[in-house]
């Protein structure tokens, strides 16, 4: 579903930053791996960072049914998850028009508790989202393992997206007083792969491991 | 403040992750650049990605006076920040085992407005947290900008540090098998900086700057 289809998800100000596009949506969350969770409990706002999986317009979260916080999701509450993508610092010559180069996703929805017969394939998502093929290489995943394990789901159909990577915009007055501006680009890269054992110094790289690799070079 | 002071921030499971040390919660906080804040609004959680700045046990948010968020926050109600370093992938031979390698802190507290004479101070503290330095080199901030500032203070009188780091831990049964473990590190990498137009190309790149690039090469 496309973003922004909600008073709440639409933005009031600078709405050039922000993208009514699908693809744009999938980017941000496809691209990440990690997502802030804001639920309410007791009155208060919690927020827990947690990995995430995506299939079509659904999103996946999930933990251990030991878990204080996934048994508040399980409830089925209102939440609210927020995707954030750190591209670089925007060096503005003064403070004020300074600030962070970023691509965002906000999602509100309820959290609807993901029926065992459908945990499976929710886990196969969350696996793919993070490490895209994996599961295909790894052990699989136990009946007890799938028991210990609470999934939940929400959907993206109420979304809202911001790329903010605009260029510098300072004022004409702070101009030619010798100031400085620029951007200073950040980029998450991965380092040497780091075998946990004997058996994996002797086994070969998996290949999901060595795409996510070559991807963040 | 050190770390865990309430029920709220005691980790049930999995204590082994958690830190009471306040060097851990400093690092964290200002190794980083952006936090998740969580606030109720009409009931419902709202999670929204903000940078910050901190100084002493003081967490500073900032925004435009024309944001609803800030408005929001400008009203002092409950929040959370969480604040989260991704450090790396812990590839396990299940993908039950598997998840991230990380570093973050939950914060919870009630906003408080920061008054007239002391947003100068606060803002301050704010642009150290993007770029330490920085604020000496930029163009002064002026009187109309910081009357469209509103800024928000959270105590760290309640936080949680939790620090996942631990090598992979599979299973005497999962060894052996011809199943794959490791660790993905990953760093965040400054790239070539960019200036922003032919008087910043004219002029050096401000040490701030520079500083921030030599210290994520």
């Amino acid at each position: 579903m496309k973003p922004g289809s909600s008073p709440r998800t639409e933005l009031k100000r600078l709405a050039y930053k922000s993208s009514g596009e699908q693809a744009d949506l999938y980017s941000v969350i496809d691209d990440n791996l990690v997502a802030h969770v804001g639920v309410v409990q007791d009155g208060s706002p919690l927020v827990i960072p947690m990995t995430y999986g995506r299939s079509g317009d659904t999103l996946f979260l999930h933990g251990s049914t030991g878990s204080r916080l996934m048994r508040l999701l399980a409830a089925e509450p209102d939440i609210c998850v927020s995707i954030t993508e750190l591209r670089g610092l925007k060096v503005a010559r003064s403070t004020f028009n300074s600030g962070m180069h970023y691509r965002s996703v906000v999602i509100f929805g309820k959290a609807r508790l993901v029926s065992d017969e459908d945990k499976l394939e929710a886990l196969n998502a969350l696996s793919e989202g993070l490490l895209p093929g994996r599961n295909e290489e790894a052990r699989p995943t136990t009946k007890k393992e799938l028991a210990a394990t609470i999934i939940v789901a929400v959907d993206l159909s109420e979304t809202s997206v911001k790329i903010s990577v605009n260029e510098v915009d300072d004022p004409e007055e702070d101009l030619n007083k010798g100031y400085w501006a620029g951007i200073i680009p950040f980029r998450e890269r991965a380092g040497e792969v780091i075998p946990a054992d004997q058996e994996s110094k002797e086994l070969p790289v998996p290949p999901s491991v060595q795409r996510f690799i070559d991807s963040r070079r």
